[in-house]
């Protein structure tokens, strides 16, 4: 096992369960589930296209619990759509670490230890789909950014993760990151 | 994704939580902490020597619920003890398959998909300890084998599941591997 530090620049929730924007927040408590509260906690969900192997809405454990983007990444699809800047808000993102090259690749099994006290296990890349390129494409008036966001953000939206070790973390956090 | 198939041989489970070793039935019921009653059930265990991330006891999401062995991979390792055979039980399996080769290899995310309904996710091999070599030492009155299981048994020893999708394991089961 090879070790890596990260910096947790900001942590985030769904205030509204009915959409998937996420709001920031001092810290949040992690429990098997993921965030109680947000629209992704769960022991179980429903399969959905990314699950091939079950019959769409059947229920299967909830690896997708916590979605965790990185600054250099996200820089990288801002910079691929021409645009600013791409809030991880937008991207429903619940945790934003910097200091982490090419995140997205960080490959299953591989263990983020938060310095508040929850750790996770890395469960892969999170596959783009249209609804961030959607509030991006509000956010700047373009509508042509909702379908490009899907290619552009490929091996740079991010990583699923499920709580292996139940407790917090917070804004400002060190992380040690445990390749498998 | 590339599938590959199996057949189970046997579904075992342990008649007394205070013993790894297994028994055969003729199906198990698993839940989304494992076989309910089996001595390695549970959403959370105490970590152990095999993760050294934690302080050994700390409770962790429990990823080795389930056992698996295959027909091959004991056979292999009988060959390298000099003994006639490795039942399952010894080993403490929950499931026994055969006709799929090197199941010790399986990658981290692979799927198994059982004809009777449940599915399981593959953790990664499961590292030999000496119980089990205690158990094939103790029926061949032969002390030295313990100690030598440890060694005979590494990438052969099988991998440890968790559940994805509750529902029913039997023997005579087909069995779908899907790779990551």
């Amino acid at each position: 096992m090879k070790d890596n530090d990260a910096y947790t620049e900001a942590v985030l929730s769904t205030p509204d369960p009915d959409s998937f924007v996420t709001k920031r927040l001092d810290s949040i408590e992690v429990d098997l589930g993921g965030i109680p509260g947000d629209r992704h906690y769960g022991l179980l969900r429903p399969a959905d296209s990314r699950q091939k192997l079950y019959r769409r809405g059947t229920m299967i454990a909830n690896r997708r619990q916590i979605s965790i983007l990185s600054v250099e990444d996200n820089a990288e699809i801002a910079r691929g759509l021409g645009v600013e800047r791409i809030e991880p808000e937008w991207l429903g993102a619940n945790v934003l670490l910097s200091g982490y090259e090419r995140l997205t690749l960080l490959p299953q099994g591989a263990r983020l230890l938060f310095a508040s006290g929850a750790a996770l296990i890395c469960e892969g890349e999170n596959m783009p789909c249209l609804g961030p390129g959607e509030e991006i494409a509000a956010f700047y008036g373009r509508d042509e950014l909702a379908r490009r966001f899907v290619k552009a953000a490929k091996q740079l939206r991010g990583i699923v993760c499920s709580v292996e070790l139940p407790g917090t973390i917070a804004a400002g956090d060190a992380v040690r990151i445990v390749l498998p």
